[in-house]
């Protein structure tokens, strides 16, 4: 009961609830707190700062008992990681609702958060924490992989093939950069300071090469670019100093970002000319000098960004706040540049394409290589979704359940899930999957610092959408929906809600999956298009979504 | 197209829509503003403030073209009041989701509010204005009946024969105090400033006498409460002068509170010793003056109350913030005595109890009939509602589409909409009645000013219940349900969920009526439990419902 029993979920094909809806939630529940995908599974801890899967340990073994024993036309509902009750409803339901971390909004900030965190009233839930989808790491490798294909796709016709990408940052998020990039074919050169971190990279195969003198790394990124050679280049280095320098000898990248910490000055970003350990005692000794230290090195690192864009660089900032910072360093010019999600991100959602992911509840890793196959199968024009499966089965070590993620948009999802369902029905596939999605996605998150950043019409607050979103899919036959509050950028700053399907390879299956994966990425492409962008009502009216006031 | 046209429900057994699902929908929506009900119909505004059914007359065409387009397994979504999509999903779903007025919490302000509503993008859904249920002024008069009654029921014995009840303001909601009381077979006194709303309310028989002399106002007051004769009195005066002055010559009734609008220091309340014309000069000339003014009043008027307290009488704050005001006011002891909603309203949400509705779509007044005949049937040990029952059907006038209002709990409400259903079946009610209610109801309201105050366990902020009342209502066959930000108290300061059902007399129909009306207030049930309400967690029990935290 208290965390020291070591959780994995149940696999094969065996039931431990009633139905497989129940045992799809029970197991994607579980395996949030595998200690292969778990950062602090004995804290109920999944990812993503203090993301939680369940209240405390007391609810999280309530919620599977009310799982074990929920009826076919039960509905178990969560609220923040409570199971606080469950009611007859009917098969097509859910068989769980979630809501996690909402407050109402005069007291959504994180004071009041952590204060009725600790009189045990609430929990936060992120994103695919509290509603028991994250799967590990693979979504940020895949996530980066798309952000960089979607930049090639624009600017450099599908691949960065003979391009050198220059970024900084190889942390927890920012270290799939190298691997990403090298996934679309390109160069990538990486400067971080902590050269512990480059090693852990090169070890884990995200890296290809580690290099200390910063011509000779520039010299053999160009020779792997005349090559067409995909590499990746590790730099030890301060990006406020490397960045400036590399600008100054007239070189110019094909395209620049970043992924220092440059959101926390204090915590997380090492000014220009300090080493790690001064930086750290500084850190104690003076912190307001430290933080007006950090924000003059991001405002000399900024200003290179925009020295590169100036000369023809394709630049775009990464989410980690580095503009503002380096505003207040002293940089007038920062925002010359946009973010990523304007840049590459909307025109995908604006054809209801995002972060689509399945699991295999038997754990045999050989389902996930049928549905591997499957995908490549149907939809073989897609070059930058083959290029990334054929990828990803050779390189991405999976964590608990095997798992796979990728990018598909309206029209495609529920083709793939139908797919797979004949897949399960057949034998191909042991046992059951489990398709979900990030709560980062087309029509599913109000987040103005991220996801819904600069929209067009200036609807970035509006929140109406991520709710009908979850209505729409607890109407449509989901298997578990969930309503989140705070995820991605912190209390009151977003509210967003994801969906599963189990994949059971029934014909009552078929429908659920039809319905979900139809309406569920529909309702992105009407937002964007509600919001005024072209390309979504262009792809509305090419998929019949019935949107009664499109064009007028 | 444009508000010039006066909109009406259609009436009768004809089907305009093709089905009854849609059809309620459909009329409801439009009988929201037919000119009996609305406020301002020509500007779509319903009622409280700029709570509207629809963002624009455009929209508003277009929600009724898809409604009557709309197929048995389509589901229309709403977002603030315009038709976005429609979607396939399945017979039971919900026909129609809605989405009002949500905002990311950071942006959460009338001002930001007000901005997006002027480009467009949004619409204040109030309450029942944007969710297609309100049916005029019979809500507030039950409202306050319940009140009275559940006052009645902790201090009285069950009735208010015999009682004087003081209070103060006869406004839009003041004015159905008196009525309310001598419903209760109470005597009510009422202070208000402004005499033509006094003969208003004469007029409209909701106040029986008007007398100008204070002391024979008490002595007739007096001389009804000893023979037990149920009468209301109107006071021409000002409850910061009447209220002490009654407490000096030692009076003290057995009931006081007060509905003068204090919540608005500037436009609401009238100070001590001005006239109404001084008053709307002062306001005019010197806003601060007035405001210091009106404050200074309300801690006399409040203190009176205290007074009132001390001596014995049973003293509540009805919603109108004098307390607050009071206070800046300079009476520190201004919060002595309690809210409504902790003091009455709360012990009736815990057993789930509120205010629940229904229409007759047939337009017949004997449809209504027969659901009061049902209602004193089902429930003839019901002291409380049989007494409001059989009063208000010779009181209460219809507007727009016949409809009736009463408070029923968990373990009730499914009960009356199961007995409406074989009406309807077997003919003795001509057409389909829509069951709905209030947002303000015990599981579908998180409101920390009002619905949530004071919570038990501090929980008044945490907004998890309304949205898992939408999701479960959504997957309990609701025939529509809405999401709403900002009812009542204003934008910032709720979150609350309101759902509808068919009573269509088919078998489909009766599972509906028999899921949503028995989950939708065991929710509340279990919210209160939850917060650590005894009365709550016995009802729970006794409804046998499945908490499995209960107790824990
Ligand atoms: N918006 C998004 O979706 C999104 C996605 C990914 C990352 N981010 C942001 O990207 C940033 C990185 O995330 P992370 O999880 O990798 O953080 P992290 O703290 O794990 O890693 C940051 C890395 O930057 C290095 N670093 C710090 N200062 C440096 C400097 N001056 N020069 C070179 N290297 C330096 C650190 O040594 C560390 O390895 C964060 O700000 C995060 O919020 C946002
Ligand atoms: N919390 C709730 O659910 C709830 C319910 C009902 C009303 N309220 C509150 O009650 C108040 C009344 O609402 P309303 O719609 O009737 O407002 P209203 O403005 O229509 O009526 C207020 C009445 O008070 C009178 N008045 C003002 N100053 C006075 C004074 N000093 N002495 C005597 N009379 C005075 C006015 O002449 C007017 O008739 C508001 O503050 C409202 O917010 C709250």
């Amino acid at each position: 009961m208290d965390g020291t029993t070591t959780i994995r979920a149940p696999r094969g094909r065996e039931l431990s609830c009633k139905g497989w809806h129940q045992e799809g939630a029970l197991r994607m529940l579980m395996n949030n707190l595998d200690p292969e995908v778990a950062e602090r599974p004995s804290e109920l801890i999944v990812y993503g700062g203090t993301g939680k899967a369940a209240r405390n340990w007391e609810c999280f073994w309530a919620i599977v008992d009310a799982l074990r024993g929920l009826d076919d036309d039960e509905t178990l509902l969560v609220q923040s990681g409570k199971p606080v009750a469950v009611f007859r409803t009917h098969p097509w339901a859910p068989r769980v609702l979630i809501a996690n971390s909402l407050l109402v909004p005069e007291w959504a900030d994180w004071e009041t958060f952590r204060e009725l965190e600790r009189a045990g009233l609430t929990m936060y839930g992120q994103m695919t924490a509290g509603s028991w989808i994250y799967i590990g790491t693979q979504g940020i490798l895949q996530g980066t992989y798309e952000t960089f294909a979607a930049l090639a796709e624009q600017r450099f016709g599908g691949t960065l093939r003979g391009r050198v990408c220059l970024t900084a940052g190889l942390g927890g998020m920012g270290g799939a950069q190298p691997l990403a990039i090298t996934m679309n074919e390109g160069v990538a050169l990486c400067v971080e300071v902590d050269p512990r971190r480059i090693d852990r990279r090169l070890e884990h195969r995200y890296l290809d090469e580690r290099i200390d003198d910063l011509d000779a790394a520039v010299e053999r990124a160009e020779e792997a670019r005349r090559e067409g050679e995909p590499l990746s280049i590790g730099i030890p280095g301060n990006a406020a100093e490397v960045f400036p320098a590399l600008l100054e000898r007239g070189y110019v990248p094909d395209a620049v970002t970043d992924q220092t910490s440059a959101h926390d000055p204090l915590g997380g970003y090492i000014p220009a000319g300090c080493s790690l350990e001064e930086a750290a005692e500084l850190r104690e000794s003076d912190p307001e000098r430290y933080v007006r230290e950090a924000r003059a090195s991001m405002a000399r690192h900024c200003a290179a960004m925009v020295g590169f864009m100036e000369r023809g660089a394709e630049v775009f900032d990464y989410g980690n706040s580095l503009r503002a910072e380096a505003k207040l360093g002293g940089f007038e010019r920062a925002f010359s540049y946009p973010g990523f999600v304007p840049a590459y991100i909307r025109p995908l959602f604006c054809e209801g394409k995002g972060p689509f992911r399945w699991a295999a509840l038997s754990g045999d890793p050989g389902d996930i290589a049928a549905t591997d196959e499957a995908i490549l199968e149907l939809f073989p024009e897609d070059e930058r979704l083959g290029r990334w499966i054929r990828q990803a089965r050779e390189r991405v070590r999976f964590q608990g359940l095997p798992a796979r993620i990728c990018w598909l948009g309206a029209g495609e999802r529920h083709r793939a899930g139908l797919r797979f369902n004949e897949l399960v029905a057949d034998g191909t596939i042991s046992a059951p999957l489990v398709i979900g999605r990030d709560h980062l996605d087309s029509g599913s998150v109000a987040s103005p610092y991220r996801e819904t950043e600069g929209m067009k019409d200036g609807s970035d607050a509006i929140a109406d959408w991520p709710v009908l979103n979850a209505l729409l899919n607890t109407a449509s036959g989901a298997s578990w929906v969930a309503v989140h509050h705070g995820g991605g950028v912190g209390i009151g700053k977003s509210i967003h809600a994801g969906a599963q399907v189990v994949v059971d390879g029934t014909e009552e299956g078929a429908l659920r999956i039809e319905r979900v994966l139809t309406n569920d990425p529909s309702i992105g492409v009407v937002r964007h298009a509600d919001a005024g962008y072209e390309r979504a009502g262009e792809a509305a009216r090419a998929l019949g979504i019935k949107a009664p006031m499109l064009g007028r």
